[in-house]
């Protein structure tokens, strides 16, 4: 049934939130269709299916538009249910990894962002804090990832954990370098460092990340643009 | 088979996020035992059942801890799955009911904990940016509530929308009355202001709402010790 299976995604080249969805289409071999958006002068069909947020990405299935990366990624899973799934199929399980793909958004992206966007003593406040969460966060994994083992979360495939972790520090380098501190420290987090590593060794990740000059450029600027704010 | 399903809840008598469990509970009919918790002095069991955020609520089912009162809802939901079903079966619908659930928790509650934070100036622009948000969701929320009608989002019965606006905005005089900031102005979100009250008489919320004097005084005691800190 031609237009059956109708998908577009409307994101951006540098965005993590767009790469997730891309990379959970592509882990379920969905076909779609992806749309760049300019953020600075975002198309009438972005205002138009997200007229709360006007973010990306937005995935419209079918012409119907689904908004926000996380809730894309459920819609996704409960929608596709063919291999592989993102989430675990037992709800006990579906909750812990709810409750670190949680902490991943709100406790460590949170913790990201006050650093790049502080100075001084306000920025050493929040590299503390930033450390001890990637600290609680490598305990936490060891129950997913056993034996310390180059692996991923849902075994041999990629999991929403690997696919949110992928997309977000898996660039870490460019961000590094921009940034001047080093978080993906392999002394201080050595099973979060081996897990990046395999992801970025996956061929879907290798697709899909951001050209690293390019990147570097980008961050380059939002820098510099955040800072003269201050 | 006695003990299959043992619910334990540890909560706060005072939290809409306790309060949401226990609303999704009884509404489900699932007996369970309920813990009150002393903030100021956690119970061991508490620190071992959600050490890395050590909050409350927390739902101990069968000896398995489930932490974060919107994991634990989706938790319920997706373990019991008798009616009322608190999310909508169809993935569309239920995307949409997260996007809402997501825009209650991230956009309205962040906005009203800035505004009995702040003073001033930043309390002026922070209960600007909440009366527009209120806007938004009262505009929203006409698809769900169609008719202005005192009716409830899922028909007859509280769907997962009723539950966060229910525990969060029920007990909003009391709110008022400490802030002295009127929040459910009938003249500006007729619409929300017809459901909460109609919510504020469902048997359930009846039952569930902390005593009038004894949250007033809690919340004139947490006004006091967050404004002695600026």
């Amino acid at each position: 049934m031609e237009g059956e299976n109708e998908v577009k995604l409307h994101g951006m080249w540098a965005s993590p939130f767009s790469k997730r969805v891309e990379l959970a289409l592509r882990l379920k071999g969905i076909p779609y269709e992806y749309i760049e958006e300019d953020l600075g002068n975002k198309s009438q069909l972005l205002l138009q299916y997200n007229p709360v947020h006007k973010k990306i990405p937005v995935l419209v299935h079918n012409g119907k538009p689904i908004t926000e990366s996380y809730i894309i990624l459920e819609y996704i899973d409960e929608t596709w249910k063919t291999s592989p799934k993102l989430f675990p199929e037992d709800p006990y399980k579906r909750a812990k990894v709810r409750f670190w793909a949680s902490f991943i958004q709100q406790q460590l992206l949170e913790s990201m962002s006050r650093v790049v966007t502080s100075d001084g003593e306000a920025q050493e406040k929040a590299m503390e804090e930033m450390f001890e969460r990637l600290g609680v966060f490598e305990q936490g994994m060891k129950e997913y990832l056993p034996g310390g083992s180059a692996s991923f979360t849902n075994g041999e495939n990629l999991g929403l954990l690997d696919i949110l972790m992928g997309t977000t520090f898996g660039p870490y380098k460019a961000h590094e370098q921009v940034s001047g501190i080093k978080t993906m420290d392999p002394d201080r987090y050595p099973l979060l460092f081996s897990w990046i590593t395999a992801l970025n060794e996956h061929p879907l990740m290798k697709e899909l990340h951001p050209p690293y000059d390019k990147l570097v450029e980008l961050l380059q600027f939002i820098n510099h643009t955040k800072r003269s704010q201050y």
